[in-house]
């Protein structure tokens, strides 16, 4: 799956994404992070996050997903990725991760591109970050 | 499972993981990050990595289960989490990583820890990086 983005410094693109409680049930099997906080919705109740949220680290999967399959996909060497877990993220709801090149250094055919989840309902910003790719066809 | 880590500056631990093709496959599922760079071989032949990698974020989710499950474990709040990508992960190898707290900020129960993956036979250094977390019982 490609698709045409203009790579150039502030062109943007989105993903939207969502998972189950079964998508977080298989993620904390297969890492190991099996924190009840996760899966277990009496432990959740008694947190500030009331109920199970989705580990930070399968929310932010979907930076890996997009810049090896969708941007700039195919060739893809991924260099760094920053991530600030800014909300908690919740099973069954719409998210929107939001991908902005922020420098591309053509020698080096590297980029740097901001990489964003946001609630699609309420907007605001889940997960703040960016990552450093790259990928010889692209940059 | 936890363990007693002394909650100082400076104390380190270490968490020795390794992860199979089928549970590179199995990631690859469940985020949508299906780059044949990490199942096919004849197509990793052809890059400079020569056989399938582990997906950087599966390498990195090891920081997730540690921090989430067996030091601080319970009750922490994952804040965020820096990670470079120093050199392809292989399956079926063995790997440590190493947690060693820099910075413990009591007055708001929270902790940097670096972070790092060596691969443990050549103890060379697959994923250097920080996080922050918080958790009100240890720090």
């Amino acid at each position: 799956m490609e698709i045409e983005i203009e790579n150039k410094v502030g062109s943007s693109f989105k993903h939207s994404f969502s998972f189950s409680q079964e998508e977080v049930n298989a993620f904390g099997k297969l890492t190991g992070d099996n924190n009840p906080l996760h899966w277990d919705e009496n432990y959740a109740a008694q947190t500030i996050f009331k109920k199970p949220i989705i580990h930070g680290f399968l929310g932010a999967s979907v930076f890996s997903k997009v810049l090896g399959t969708i941007f700039p996909a195919e060739g893809t060497v991924y260099l760094s990725q920053e991530m600030k877990f800014m909300r908690p993220m919740y099973v069954n709801l719409a998210y929107e991760a939001v991908f902005t090149i922020q420098v591309i250094d053509a020698s080096k055919h590297r980029a740097v591109i901001l990489t964003q989840v946001f609630q699609v309902e309420t907007q605001k910003m889940c997960i703040d970050g960016k990552a450093e790719v790259m990928n010889e066809q692209k940059f």
